[in-house]
């Protein structure tokens, strides 16, 4: 079979695969010949779903849940999400406007798909979360990175933005805690962008993922701010499900009925089980499990960062949540993914390289991600010194 | 909040929402008034999914996987599907073409995000399952329906799209067994389509989601036959698992790598619990009571096909497989909308709309399903036969 022959949509030419992808191969085959390696590359949580979650999810099964639910989701559970952003952030959202999805993946579908047309621009950070420029080719929009340094903290502002573009924008999408660069957005950088999307009718795309793994400040949110804000979030990350596959999706108002009738078509429903399990997240036994993990995240964070600047990788920034350290790493190299490959090669660690999250300078750009043991990050980190030692 | 003012992208005009959603709001709310409501319009089965397979969810949750799995899915599962094609069906499947996806939903949402183009026309039977043509809008395709009448048993054949249309076709959209119909393909039409898609490099959408509900004929696929055929599957139906979101997707030789790339940046992955259990729906203590199961939604169908039709709706062909029946109603209406409204309003019945399913004499039809008891089956009958009597 020729594969020069087959046909494939234009979109396709700007989907590319992650290429830490090419490095967890690797890794795996190393693993397979008997190595050790150290897993610094992958952005998930290493702990496993709190116990309690387990527990509902094995309930429901016993009590043979199997069939769909609606497609925005089971009414317990957006009234729960409702009663956390109350009880956690004082605001105040409608039930009714919280869409259970599969995954923070299918909140962007949604989100996306609802408001995209064939080349309407929708502007994101570059570097930034790899999926996003994806998400917009998909319906065939016109991604537009705008190159973000660590003098804004690696996030889209509205100075950047405006500098950047002037053609009408369509949407933005921001991210607090941010991927790969762990910075949040300030309470005045997203008044601005509040401000701004009513402004020109645009819309934020306001990915929330990382919500509640944040160190030394107060966690936050946009939703009940702004009436033109579709807003991200996901049980993967903080609520440690990420193999359950479960988000959602707060819409402006006005959007519900257009939202969950393209849930209906492409989704049908997200996962029972899943749903019936994420209600028993919120508990305050759940909650002092993850919280406990939480300070576990920043412990590693405190260690890593520590240890990865005595090595002479540079931090430019604060990484003040999610679990990822956005390192120059132009001390050493001008080709970061080549490093990557040398250093899993030649010492067994594995971390990502900067051209998974955009072009703008993201060949002197390393991501370290803090989702394994202390022990783990602590031989990680010997291992590199060793290998730089010898380079 | 004005609903005017929102921004909608165009191809929401064209979605539409299901329309016995309607009907089983209305339904509902006569449930929490007391009222009895016999359901003959719901498309998923009504048995729990088998209990070797919810115990393989609960070992999986004992062990705490509950951490992402490759985006294409398990190993384990597509080699036990790849074994399934080969034991049940004689069909020689590549474990690397069997891409593991969240629903039947996913897989469509995955073969079509690779080969559609805005504008690209894709041609469907009409009438057919509904989200057809919107996974096509999705995409700024444009969806073809196909008038099918009795005469090709309401399937697509490839003399009636040449019929209906020289302009070129990218991509076809097949079901055997049907959604609304229940009726099969032909080892005939097969043939003809697999050359017509092969001479006019064109391909196959093939629905094969019933599969393995049929009755007084052998269950059949394509999979392993055709070079220009994406094969839609799903543990919904026959497995009896619609809320664990579970699918697969056969592509074609050449295909992998796109789809991988496509599915890790838009899923992630399916859900690894869901993945887990399905390794256990092949094994024989689960097909055994899978295929018990069949057995009794063949006496459903044996019983409520004579039934309606002593009541005097008219069955144009033999349903041979999924849980429907695709009833002419014209002898009582010619609105079927409102028939099933009235139906649901006087009698407690719920059926389906044919409008639901395209615009080809949908008025005239109703779609029964038989995801309810014998009893249940026995006393919605006598109930519409009242009703009738009334009318």
């Amino acid at each position: 079979m020729n594969d020069h022959t087959i046909k494939l949509a234009k979109r396709m030419a700007y989907i590319e695969p992650f290429h830490v992808m090419d490095l967890l191969a690797m890794a795996r085959s190393m693993e397979a010949e008997g190595k050790q390696i150290v897993h610094m590359e992958i952005g998930e949580p290493d702990f496993v779903t709190p116990e309690p979650v387990i527990r509902a999810a094995q309930t429901a099964l016993q009590q043979g849940l199997t069939h769909y639910t609606p497609a925005v989701g089971l009414t317990a559970l957006r009234e729960r999400i409702a009663g956390y952003y109350q009880e956690r952030f004082n605001a105040n959202v409608n039930p009714e406007q919280i869409i259970i999805t599969p995954g923070a993946s299918g909140a962007l579908l949604l989100a996306l798909g609802v408001l995209i047309n064939t080349g309407d621009k929708v502007a994101m950070s570059d570097p930034g979360y790899p999926c996003n420029r994806h998400f917009v080719r998909l319906f065939d929009g016109d991604p537009v990175g705008v190159p973000v340094s660590a003098r804004s903290r690696y996030q889209l502002t509205v100075d950047l933005l405006e500098q950047a573009e002037q053609s009408p924008i369509t949407a933005v999408m921001l991210a607090s805690p941010s991927n790969p660069t762990g910075t949040l957005l300030t309470r005045a950088e997203m008044g601005q962008w509040m401000k701004y999307a009513e402004k020109r009718h645009c819309y934020l795309l306001m990915d929330e993922i990382y919500q509640g793994l944040v160190y030394g400040e107060d966690s936050a949110t946009i939703a009940g701010q702004c009436s033109h804000a579709f807003i991200i979030n996901s049980f993967s990350k903080y609520f440690c499900m990420t193999g359950w596959r479960l988000g959602w999706l707060v819409v402006p108002p006005g959007y519900q009925r257009e939202v969950d009738k393209l849930a209906q078509n492409i989704f049908l429903a997200p996962s029972t089980l899943a749903q019936y399990a994420a209600v028993a997240a919120f508990d305050s036994d759940s909650i002092s499990i993850l919280e406990s993990q939480r300070q576990q995240f920043q412990q590693r964070r405190d260690f890593l960062k520590q240890a990865i600047q005595e090595l002479g990788f540079q931090l430019l920034v604060e990484p003040q949540g999610a679990f990822y350290l956005y390192a120059d790493c132009s001390r050493f190299t001008n080709d970061s993914f080549e490093f990557c490959q040398s250093l899993l090669k030649q010492a067994g660690v594995a971390i990502a390289p900067g051209k998974d999250f955009g072009a703008h300078e993201s060949h002197r750009y390393v991501r370290f991600a803090y989702t394994t043991s202390m022990e783990q990050l602590e031989q990680g980190v010997e291992k590199i010194r060793v290998f730089l030692a010898g380079a």
